[in-house]
């Protein structure tokens, strides 16, 4: 459990309860109000079966890792259907899987894994380019993973065009923890080889799928950035911003 | 689901939230405070095993019918627990079963049974003595049933005496619908016939039986208030109070 639930709790649905409740009351002067609620992964049980969908979100406990934070998210998802069956308000929620971009955290303990790699990269390239690479594992679970200006796409998307009580459930393509690393060592121009620590450090869950196919029946024509374009992108507003973003 | 899941939500987790926070805030200047909050068996899932224990709480979705109801009280219990855990506060949580008493809702269309059936008897005593009285069901269907008094004690008693992450079970003891009012009826003295309507009614749940074994442990020579003396001091305090309590 995370060392501060109850300030994780009480942050966060508190801003939920307020945005949505302050979104209600506006509205009734000034005519509607669409509410894009964004959710996170970390509310599915953790014994949920793949892919995930929408329906076994409350069958049981997430992972005791991100318990608080968690459940202030589930209870984002119901609020937003509590509004609408008892106001009529267009609140939606969308459930994101993993994603990265610029502006994100690159802080190589907390980041997640493409803006870790990308700052451990170009630190090692700039400071140590011959030496290997650990990573944690053996490489080979998979992520899906998205870049965050296609979440951004997609939040307005839904804005205009998403109105139903289930949470919409968006990730990225599927690939190995090994091809991510491969790809953003390319982009990075890291020479360093890449070795895999299956010894001290344990994998995470082998896989993670969450079943995007109602989003793309909603909106057949999105193309989500490759990869290899995304990271790109990302690493070209690293290298400009690295200080500003590693203090974060 | 209830017409005003919002407002349930809303008032709810708010007040939660502020209690436990302020009870928090409040002991750095003043010593330990201790919180005992009261859950509700509508925070058990839909489909739990009888008896049913504190361990599958989060286990599925609770009933429809108290909905965002149950999620607050499933977020006190937690709260308790995320408290206890990240500022180590003495807070603990009860979980009661029916119960019925003097102060409470007396509005036969509302009111928890023993309640309704006193003042549904009362009231037929009055204007329609011999008429027959109908209820709902077969009357078959088993429910643990405590006199207020009894759990008011169990209250200051755990004010002092119970220290634990888990919610602690109390119940009373379990009678059939029938049996409840036969009892209501011969304090009452109703002597109209109870008949049950088994054709346009259905029974609700058979069972609801909660595992009170940690209580009785931990505190093994509570005696609970035999359920006539119950019944007879609640309408001893109806018939005294009876236009108060149906202004309610």
């Amino acid at each position: 459990m995370s060392a501060k639930p109850v300030d994780f709790w009480l942050n966060n649905v508190t801003m939920n309860n307020n945005v949505l409740e302050a979104a209600f009351r506006f509205q009734t002067w000034n005519g509607p109000i669409k509410v894009v609620s964004i959710l996170s992964t970390v509310i599915f049980p953790k014994n949920a079966h793949f892919p995930i969908d929408a329906s076994p979100i409350y069958d049981g406990p997430p992972h005791l890792a991100s318990e608080s934070y968690a459940y202030s998210k589930r209870s984002l998802a119901q609020l937003t259907q509590w509004y609408r069956k008892q106001h009529k308000c267009d609140f939606v929620s969308i459930l994101p899987g993993n994603f990265f971009g610029a502006y994100g955290d690159f802080n190589p303990n907390t980041a997640p894994l493409v803006n870790a790699l990308i700052a451990k990269m170009e630190s090692q390239k700039e400071h140590n380019p011959t030496a290997p690479l650990t990573m944690m594992g053996t490489g080979t679970p998979l992520r899906q993973i998205m870049f965050a200006y296609d979440l951004a796409q997609i939040v307005i998307w839904a804005m205009e065009n998403y109105n139903a009580n289930e949470p919409l459930i968006v990730a990225g393509e599927e690939f190995s923890i090994s091809q991510i690393a491969q790809l953003v060592s390319e982009q990075v121009g890291f020479n360093g080889y890449l070795q895999f620590d299956n010894d001290t450090k344990n994998d995470g869950p082998l896989r993670r799928t969450a079943d995007t196919s109602q989003f793309e029946r909603l909106n057949p024509s999105f193309q989500m950035t490759p990869l290899s374009t995304g990271i790109k992108k990302t690493i070209e507003w690293y290298i400009i911003n690295k200080s500003k973003a590693l203090q974060k």
